[in-house]
């Protein structure tokens, strides 16, 4: 129950500052504040703010200055968000209960087993905004490499899908598909809907932003169509058109992951154990009963190997059985990006030029994306096994598929055109020679470096393929920014990387 | 070589708001800053700020309200420290270069060996604060468990040496003594020094502030003399009196153990691995031949058992032994706090009624530090084995030891009484029955809560040692605190945990 402020003197006012922190709330307050004070306070300290029945925990960063009067307290703009507070507005200030569920890491750390119930805990602290950014980043790094069993890692799955929300769509199948990642311009999925709704089946698809990559499918369909949906305008698409490709975090699909993302996407840190958790979790929330993963194998993917494809198949099928989800797993050819375009706008004209039968479409995505449609469809379908790329071969090339996807978008609030950059750079071949391999991580940070995701406009353009004879002079690539300070920097570090397109031959 | 400012769009000028990040630089930069906006940098950008030939790496907190204008950035307050700028300086500001050796980090994370030089340059990034908070938590995360071999924890212990200060001293024996830690009021070497220094032997010692508990050695000496001394006016006092008991902070002897603190203190994760690293780099650096190691053993000590103890052992013998330095482990017993205080002033009371020969001076603690004089005392001199305790025990009962105490405050800026407490609160005993056991680790929890070691006077006095036959009313122990708040949420832990004291018989 509130106490009322002339009682309790760890009662101060919200002032706003405005400043933005990213997802880890911080609390100003003055270093001689009272509250401060007689808590015994210094930066860094873990605060816990109510508000009207809500509470947060924030990091202590204390005012030396003169920004703030001993009385009043800011909060940086996502504790504003989480609170729900306004300026004036008075909260109250306590140490936190101490965070239990951290004993479970530092088990982990020396290598115990852990309960379901430990883990229950661990993640149900993490979704309530309990854990700081070093408790996460020590989360993540304790939970990667290999230390979670079976076991462990199905109570991850079912603690990340059991504290968020859940869909219901009260009849199955319900397919869905996902892209385990690290081939840039894999942008499949806005094919793949389509092709499968206009077959029949339902496919309600949430998608994500970009964690290391420089564009998530969520990014990608954003320049065509919002992405931002509630569940109830997300039943209303799906109802009306039997598919949406809507952003995942919105509807707080596994909320633990959007907080874990926060920590991995810095750390550059993405393992196998999390890959799963976070993947299947959603799906499971989601409500989808039957699902494809395309898992892209190659020497610069995020799965570099036959053996690391095997062991990841192996966690996917194995999970996905023991939480009630049936998973296939179609292996594609992770050697070079798929498409033309890296970059959420750019990627987008190459699904549009797909789904347009353009006769300069890409053909490895319009290939890619009608097996892996194909393989959905014999798995939620009645279509025999082999027959189902030829169907999607059928619906894409009557219209059928592109006039689904433009019902979708309509349904989602309307379909635009992808935005162009205001910056590029061609890039040409400086010795004659033919395209041998690609980097493709470092061809991933050229285009972040670019501006992608962030900037929708920015990233690349892929001119040459592998195989492609290039003579000096032939262009190689395109970068896209939006800002000239981030053109340069492209280029600064495709400069310093020359060997991310390899050529081989005369020279 | 600095550009100009009107040449330089990068150039920004410095506005000091005054906020206390602890030990990770922030810079607050405005959203429509051109800088920003150019760079394409959102929150939690890092970014490369120079000055006057210093670089420092900074977090970008992004400023939403009128705070800074759009030509001005702040940092927070470590920053100016580390760059060593005034208000209204001028900045320019870079993409800091990649992070390569975050790679070793993550290789550390799926399992692979690192060479000495991928140690290195962790340790080197580290050192030059390349690294964010959450990149040092994955790397002590990582680290820890048992995951470095011998090879690997050398190059650490090597690494984190070779990138400080380092003390030479011309001669040998140069004897050392450190505890491991995990017991609380264990503060022998108070005591140990000033016999050793007696005796003759050079015993330049620089200890540590608390990582995870109520009072390092240096809190508990700053409450009677300065201990933040320079290398110039450590090097004066080792040279009049022998020996010192300073910070070793101050001097930046393996500075990367301090940076590496700054993450384990909040994650309470204190790993064999980086004790022994954290422990004999400081030691090689600080340019000791010869150290004797106490390790407390007990169920709620750091080290908990005999196993785990030997572990230990052979970890601390075997890396000494790599890095030249002659070791010698003295197990101590860890089941109870040593001595009746708890906290910086009041440990600093115990040690002070030793050497005072006080009828009442605690007898566990002054035995513990006779028998470690003892051993620092055969291993550096000429004196047969098991004959230095008895030598220890004349110096101390002499007097000599509490006159070369005093002359070593005196050299390091003068000697004063430890500080009182102005909140205390006596807790009794319910009912009757024997002290059977502690729980060390609530117990210093309790401390810190009273606000132990950041409050000098805070923490509690222990009145029952194991043992003691206590009647209902009898007092257990006082809790000492410098302000009312911190009183009570002491006392508020303790009734929530009354089983931190065991009390076995009637009841």
């Amino acid at each position: 129950m509130p106490r009322h402020a002339h009682q309790d003197p760890n009662i101060l006012r919200l002032n706003r500052l405005g400043i933005d922190t990213y997802r880890e709330p911080v609390i100003y307050m003055t270093a001689d504040c009272p509250v401060c004070r007689s808590e015994g306070w210094t930066a860094e300290a873990r605060i816990q703010l109510s508000y009207n029945g809500r509470s947060i925990i924030a990091t202590l960063n204390v005012v030396t200055g003169s920004l703030l009067t001993p009385e009043e307290v800011d909060l940086s703009e996502i504790g504003w968000q989480m609170l729900g507070a306004r300026d004036g507005d008075l909260v109250s200030l306590e140490h936190p209960p101490p965070l239990e569920s951290l004993s479970h890491i530092r088990a982990k750390v020396f290598g115990h087993r852990l309960s379901d119930s430990a883990i229950k805990s661990v993640v149900s602290d993490i979704v309530d905004g309990r854990y700081s950014a070093i408790e996460l980043a020590a989360f993540v790094t304790a939970f990667a490499g290999g230390r979670l069993d079976l076991d462990e890692l199905v109570a991850l799955t079912r603690a990340m899908t059991s504290t968020g929300e859940r869909l219901y769509w009260g009849h199955a199948p319900i397919v869905d598909k996902h892209c385990v990642g690290g081939l840039p311009g894999n942008r499949t999925t806005m094919i793949i809907v389509p092709i499968v709704a206009a077959y029949g089946l339902t496919m309600p698809k949430t998608s994500s932003r970009a964690i290391t990559s420089p564009a998530g499918t969520a990014d990608t369909m954003e320049t065509v169509a919002p992405v931002t949906l509630d569940v109830s305008a997300i039943r209303r698409v799906v109802e009306r058109e039997g598919a949406c490709i809507v952003w995942g975090g919105a509807v707080q699909l596994s909320p633990a992951d959007d907080v874990i993302i926060s920590v991995e996407r810095p750390l550059d840190l993405d393992s196998h154990e999390q890959m799963v958790a976070s993947i299947l979790s959603k799906k499971l929330a989601a409500g989808s009963t039957h699902v494809v993963l395309d898992v892209p194998v190659g020497p610069s993917s995020k799965v570099r190997s036959v053996e690391a494809a095997d062991a990841l198949e192996r966690l996917l099928c194995a999970v996905g059985t023991a939480i009630g989800l049936q998973v296939r797993v179609a292996r594609t050819d992770g050697s070079q990006p798929v498409g033309r375009g890296v970059g959420p706008a750019l990627e987008a004209r190459d699904v549009l030029s797909v789904l347009r039968r353009e006769p300069t479409a890409p053909a490895d995505l319009r290939d890619r994306a009608l097996s892996l449609a194909g393989e959905v469809i014999e798995m939620g379908g009645t279509t025999p096994i082999r027959t189902g790329k030829a169907l999607a071969e059928r619906l894409l090339e009557s219209g059928a598929a592109l006039e689904k996807f433009e019902a979708i978008c309509q349904a989602q609030g309307g379909m635009r055109e992808p935005a162009r950059a205001r910056h590029i750079h061609v890039v040409d071949a400086t010795r004659a020679g033919v395209v041998a391999a690609f980097d493709n991580r470092r061809l991933a940070r050229i285009a972040k470096l670019a501006g992608a995701p962030r900037a929708p406009a920015a990233g690349l353009e892929l001119h040459a393929p592998l195989g492609t004879k290039l003579s000096p002079g032939d262009p190689v690539l395109t970068i896209h920014a939006e800002t000239p300070g981030e053109l340069d920097y492209a280029r600064a570090y495709l400069r310093a990387n020359p060997q991310i397109i390899s050529l081989d031959g005369s020279g």
